[in-house]
């Protein structure tokens, strides 16, 4: 079904033709660590770059400065920093050094297999003078089996010379610690070149490994970086540079190098050191070869659970965008408990690397429905922020727990309270994703020993923070629902619909006595109920307004707008853009998209047709939104156009910003569209539900899905949907209405 | 009907214990320029010290810092500076600094009065080992006939001792150009003290002249400052000191020193230094007791048409409160229609020296009954703002005109949109302003070259701003009305009523002739008339909500909150705020307050009853609205106690914060209680509308009125009221119902 060309990224081929974007899409990792899809050594091109090594989580705080402050403002940044950068090596033959200058580049290739993990970067290089040629490809990894090891492989190929020397100079580079100033509130600007001056040098009793500790000063943490190589050099540990020369005759040369990046957080037996010291050495003795068997493999296995097989589909590059998508993904994302998937993966500091919502939303499904470890492991994650949410939420003055609307380590790290705390959706967002987690898994352990504390508190919190309005119900007050070009409005329908949902799964999923431990009295629980079917939901027609008062807005000509107004946050004050009938983003379709059950046809459609053409888009996660609600509804084509749009989000850079990084959720929502757009999957504690469709340009397409514990697949193609059950125990399937037994 | 003690403040005899709260009570200044009352030698003291010398308008520029940044944000702070101190001078006897290690301070007194504009400082010192005492004596002024000159006469009179040398060291201070910092912000902090990096001598003909040329950096203003005294001293410009020996005996030694503070905007015929120069040997020839009878001259024509007699009040301080509110506002107030007066005067740095809506609402008031020139200087530094706010208007992306916030140069400058450039109500309050004076004081020509031209501007903004709703009528979505506690709701009611009311004055007292050279049409004149017509005011019931939702939100129960919870805004996450129902200040009170002719007597008695409660008075603005409105009402106590209440704000330091300057609207809104809490003035074109009453505990009171050019006295007493044409044509009075021509 799939072509090689369908599992491989290659630069060139691709129509983004800005390298700073073509370093983001080129990113490997392992959601511990990533590194940039950037050259070795800049000097064989002139392009611009931006280099980049993450871990995830690790990040440097600075006081959040205020135009104006008030009370209970968070006081302090934190932002995922870019580390000293491994990748780094020159090349000189007979004392050139192998660039643009003094020779001519040609062939230039990168390539990222997505079926091995492996990013590739070859090119020719012809020397001015002597003409001599030789070929260079360098291959990495950052291994799935070891966190924190990125390795590397060099192999240096004479094609028209007999003989020459080659020297080899390979450093832990910290030349590219210095960052883009913009005045887009989405980058990032603290600046890791300030923490060079903190730095100190490993000293290892292995004199081939050099290396060294990077602390931050406001977050107390350090990542110890080492680097070893396979083959004995000079080193010069002050400048982290590792230096060989070889004679090169008409055999290529082959070398490895290894980097281990480590921080002070992660477990270890004796000191961190010694951890750093015996990954390289194993590296080392295992050998590169070892190491990219361990990636294929790892590979193999995810792809055997999660991959998506589009067949002949109306655009040729579906297949191949989406597995980048969900390769990606697993790259991002943090599988220990300890650590999320940030905004923009490990591939740049876009958003600061903070966690948002968007990864219950938009990314979790996809691991909730074919990796439900990481799923787990995402949620273990927030449960570990629900003190701070309760400290947040008291703070704040309210009872129970607000989730930060972003952040790395827990505390709220929002400038803007408008468009931040004043989300409160996002804790019915998470209670979504835990619902939607024990559904798939029916894993009651985790609900016993984390989800439920997270239900109650969170609801608990929707108790304080809304209030009984004699004419409308349970209300939720002063709100900002997932479109920002609304704040602090009255009744946000979606905040209010996935509120109720948390209520109701709380309180129909359980029972009083599950939750008594946790403190919840009677009275409470009863609280829980009412506010549940008490929610205001404005249903007087089908058009269900945003909020309360959305539909009375004037509305903007979108059409009027020229091309460069967009995005209008970057062209608009706030204030204008609160005060029409203007989105973001998906908001009320969101809540279609997600429960569409809650909605009739009818509503479906009309409010499809009235919010879409007030939608700009601005925001990546807007078209899946619409391509789900849309996908049943009278206008098919919309559907196709949409999730391309959605897929070629990084690959086409159609938002401008790959070069600040890869968007996470985009790639998420994009699965989800065809999961929920699609499939129109769905599971209840008993059963999985689903009602696929094909859209009339595919051929046929095949879905993994993990169902409490079982492995099925479903098939869906002209001549019908099948599914099969690969491994595990049966499990209840209603298919188009029909429930059959696997 | 006064005593001397109702023309004089005291130190001591104040129940004010706070030296900073104090050197704010005791500023002396002319509207241009401003010095606190600070000692002149902090050294006879050992309390805490904030010194400060202010031009009006004269500020610096610093970059906001946004901890989360947007289109269309204010780029640049804008604040007021402490300039150099021409106040400090130290004294030694026999080469010991008189201070409070070398001797003993007694009878330490301040006085400021109120019909001189002399503030006097002087204590009695004992040596400590020769037992030598000395009366020092300080009188200052900063004049109201020359604009630029702060000046000073020293007295130094032997108790019991024969013979010793006196040293005087005279400066021009920078020590004092620190800053606090604080995490309040109403506080000022950008440093002054950087400035002085960049000052330059002064190089006078005059040998005796010192002073610096003082610069600011970002604003690029300059200020020359130069001193000059009236006896020969020895001179050091590049310290600016003064340095005199004299031989004192049994008769007192008597100095002047004369400071000429003039700021580069400032029309000059030659050289500012030469104007300097010239003001400074003027006053030197002319002496400190000709400045003094000027000064007294000065205040004596003020306080005929400007002062309020209370008889026999309930409260002894009263009388004198309200002349020391009126002598402050008096010495606060831009006279030269290119500044304003700010929410501090030109007692500190407090709010950055800005401008807000108060002048119009509160503070104006008193200048366009009593001071119309004054009133009318006002007006047009708010035209002169008309450009920017054009602009302003247009880069939000709406019609017309917006007015800053807050601002000196025009700029709006307020780093939070939600409670500032949304308190779209601005714009009508500066015309409310334009129709008092318009209406008080029948001034066609300033309406036709300044007071049109923004009626009609900032009318366009309001059309632009609202929107027709088919339930509704006009409406006006996402602004914050005057009460803080509540920000971007839907039809604020003050906000609506006030403008209904500007569109209503606009289209009912000119016509559309008037204005077609402004480029109204006869479309957007019905428009207007329109908009007025359809605004919406929800008067369903006696209960008006503050806004479309401000009803339905939960109340908090102020009584149960702790004293120092106050005031919220401190201790309270502008979320939670936003969520209740509690308000900062008066808000569809201060509407009634300002047009009760608009509401029933109900309406008024159901507001007062219901808002007052839920009213923390948090901000300064508040009791004296509450004190209008329920004036009428049943509870008169209550007025009396609100009005005592806002009498006290400075001199009783009820808000703890007069250290950081005066509250110069509390000191317009306490007169403004009375003209419209007692008098019940109003004026339209052809009328003046008097309803005095007298409270319970008042004797009598009288006011003075100047309405389209005539002085009146409004005697108000047990036995009735009575209206006496002081000068001027004739005019007609409508005293409690009944019409007269006086």
């Amino acid at each position: 079904m799939s072509t090689s060309s369908n599992w491989t990224i290659i630069d060139n081929q691709l129509p983004v033709s800005d390298n700073e974007a073509l370093e983001s899409i080129f990113t490997v990792g392992n959601g511990y660590l990533g590194v940039r899809g950037s050259y070795e050594d800049d000097e064989i091109s002139n392009q611009a770059t931006t280099h980049g090594v993450f871990i995830n989580g690790f990040y440097e705080t600075a006081p959040i400065m205020y135009g104006e402050q008030a009370y209970g403002y968070p006081y302090e940044r934190q932002s995922m920093i870019s580390l000293p950068d491994a990748t780094h090596i020159e090349l000189l033959l007979d004392g050139l050094r192998v660039d643009r200058n003094n020779g001519t580049v040609s062939q230039n290739v990168r390539t990222l297999s997505l079926k091995t993990g492996l990013m590739t970067h070859s090119f020719t290089w012809e020397e001015n003078l002597s003409k001599d040629k030789i070929r260079v490809s360098y291959t990495r990894l950052v291994s799935h089996t070891r966190k924190h090891i990125l390795a590397m492989q060099v192999t240096v190929k004479p094609l028209n010379f007999k003989r020459a020397i080659l020297t080899i100079k390979s450093t832990l580079d910290t030349n590219s610690l210095t960052v883009h100033h913009s005045n887009d509130p989405r980058v990032s600007d603290i600046n890791p070149a300030v923490m060079l001056n903190h730095t100190t040098t490993l000293e290892s009793q292995n004199a081939q490994l050099m290396g060294m500790a990077f602390p931050t000063q406001g977050s107390k943490l350090t990542t110890l970086i080492g680097v070893l190589h396979n083959i004995d050099g000079v080193i010069d540990q002050s400048t982290c540079t590792w230096q060989k020369q070889l004679l090169i005759d008409e055999k290529p040369i082959t070398f490895e190098k290894y980097a281990c990046y480590f921080d002070t957080r992660e477990p270890h037996k004796n000191t961190v050191l010694t951890a750093v010291e015996t990954e390289l050495t194993q590296c080392q003795s295992d050998g590169f070869d070892q190491l990219k068997t361990e990636q294929t493999n790892y590979l193999t296995q995810f792809w055997r659970t999660s991959n998506l097989h589009i067949a002949n589909d109306y655009n040729s590059n579906l297949q191949l965008e989406s597995r980048f998508d969900l390769f990606q993904l697993l790259q991002s994302v943090g599988k220990d408990g300890r650590r999320g998937i940030s905004a923009k993966g490990l591939s740049s500091t876009g958003y600061d690397g903070h966690y948002f919502w968007d990864t219950e939303i938009y990314i979790m499904p996809f691991f909730t429905m074919t990796q439900p470890k990481i799923a787990r492991a995402l949620l273990i994650n927030r449960y570990h922020q629900l003190s701070k949410s309760i400290q947040h939420a008291k703070h704040l003055g309210y009872a129970g727990a607000l989730f930060p609307w972003r952040t790395i380590n827990g505390q709220e790290s929002s400038a803007y309270f408008p468009a931040s705390t004043a989300a409160v959706h996002i804790n019915a967002d998470i209670m979504f994703a835990v619902q939607q987690y024990f559904y798939f898994t029916n894993d009651h352990q985790f609900m016993h020993q984390y989800g439920l504390k997270m239900l109650v508190e969170t609801s608990r919190f929707y108790l304080s923070y809304g209030n009984w309005d004699p004419d409308k119900g349970f209300v939720l007050n002063t709100v900002t629902g997932p479109d920002e070009y609304t704040a602090l409005v009255n009744n946000n329908a979606y905040t209010n619909l996935m509120v109720k949902n948390q209520l109701e799964f709380l309180t129909t999923s359980f029972t009083l006595e599950q939750v008594t431990s946790l403190g919840v009295t009677s009275d409470e629980w009863h609280q829980f109920k009412l506010a549940a079917a008490d929610m205001f939901i404005d249903q007087t027609g089908d058009l269900i307004g945003q909020d309360d008062s959305f539909l009375n807005k004037p509305k903007i000509e979108l059409t009027k707008l020229k091309k460069r107004q967009f995005p209008l946050l970057l062209h608009f004050h706030p204030l204008y853009l609160y005060q029409h009938q203007v989105l973001k983003q998906a908001d009320l379709i969101l809540a279609i998209a997600l429960m569409p059950y809650r909605f009739s046809k009818k509503q479906q459609q009309t409010n499809y047709d009235y919010y879409e053409p007030l939608t700009t888009h601005d925001s990546s996660l807007s078209r899946c939104a619409y391509a789900i609600a849309g996908s049943k509804l009278t206008d098919q084509k919309q559907f196709s156009k949409m999730l391309q749009l959605s897929f070629e989000t990084d690959i086409e850079d159609s938002q401008h910003n790959t070069a600040d990084g890869l968007h996470t959720a985009s790639m998420g929502g994009t699965w989800l569209a065809i999961l929920l757009g699609l499939v129109h999957i769905r599971a209840t504690e008993t059963k999985l539900i689903l009602e696929p469709i094909l859209p009339p340009q595919w051929d046929a397409y095949v879905v993994p899905i993990t169902y409490h514990g079982s492995q099925l697949k479903l098939s869906v193609s002209k001549r019908g949907a099948i599914v099969t059950l690969l491994s595990g125990d049966p499990v209840v399937v209603e298919l188009n209405g029909k429930q059959v037994t696997f």
